[in-house]
């Protein structure tokens, strides 16, 4: 298995056009199933406070291997690019944990996401505790930067 | 945007090879970088004490829009395909969150990877706390079943 082809399920409508400083967490964001994803497919949704969507970076064109400095910040040791965060990642494959503000037919809107608008979102999955971290988390002092 | 072409970065190796049942929480897996992809891509990774792995559910056939139960399991009412976790997704991507027990090259070993032997990875990110909920979580009952 070489290469797998995925479709966009949703698309991310909001106030930001372009990839400049950092979205703020109390952006609100709408989430809109395309016409051929059944209505039904969020039933229940708003019985979780917190969902997990998984998006495609469409305006990264960059691809990192090896090692960066996280958020571009030269203040910041390089790492590997899966021990941060960053779009210029094989695949441009983004995640972020939003909370659910509410569910209105197709389009859900949260709180949280940082995606631009038009994002192509490939999926949307609820956030269970018992998923969560069970011990302590351990992290390095740089994510706090 | 209609098609989106991703590539595993890595693949999931352990004793589960058949969907059968639940994988156990406890359970260890190795998940390997694919050749081409350079080694130091995990650098400073063992600093973080847990992981979130995308991966793809690659002997999911069926695909599910609109609700069905959860796990299967006809005890919990159906609900809405993005109201739960099922491989029988839009897509076939699964996302759970791992402990990182070590990493030695180009491999990690991880536990609680709910993916069979042989999943391509598509993607693997740090958990970092200011990311993950803020608030206290609501979820229905039925996820404790």
């Amino acid at each position: 298995m070489s290469e797998i082809t995925v479709k966009p399920i949703a698309f991310v409508r909001n106030e930001f056009q372009e990839a400049k400083g950092i979205i703020p967490r109390e952006a609100i964001s709408k989430i809109e199933l395309i016409d051929s994803i059944s209505i039904a497919s969020f039933d229940g949704i708003d019985d979780f406070s917190h969902l997990e969507i998984i998006f495609y970076f469409h305006k990264a064109s960059k691809v990192i291997t090896g090692t960066a400095h996280p958020r571009n910040n030269t203040n910041i040791p390089k790492v590997g690019i899966y021990s941060h965060r960053s779009r210029n990642r094989p695949n441009h494959i983004g995640l972020t944990l939003v909370k659910l503000i509410k569910r209105e037919g197709n389009t859900l809107t949260v709180s949280g996401l940082d995606a631009l608008d038009g994002t192509p979102v490939l999926d949307i999955k609820p956030v269970v505790t018992r998923f969560l971290p069970q011990e302590k988390i351990k992290e390095p002092d740089w994510v706090k930067l």
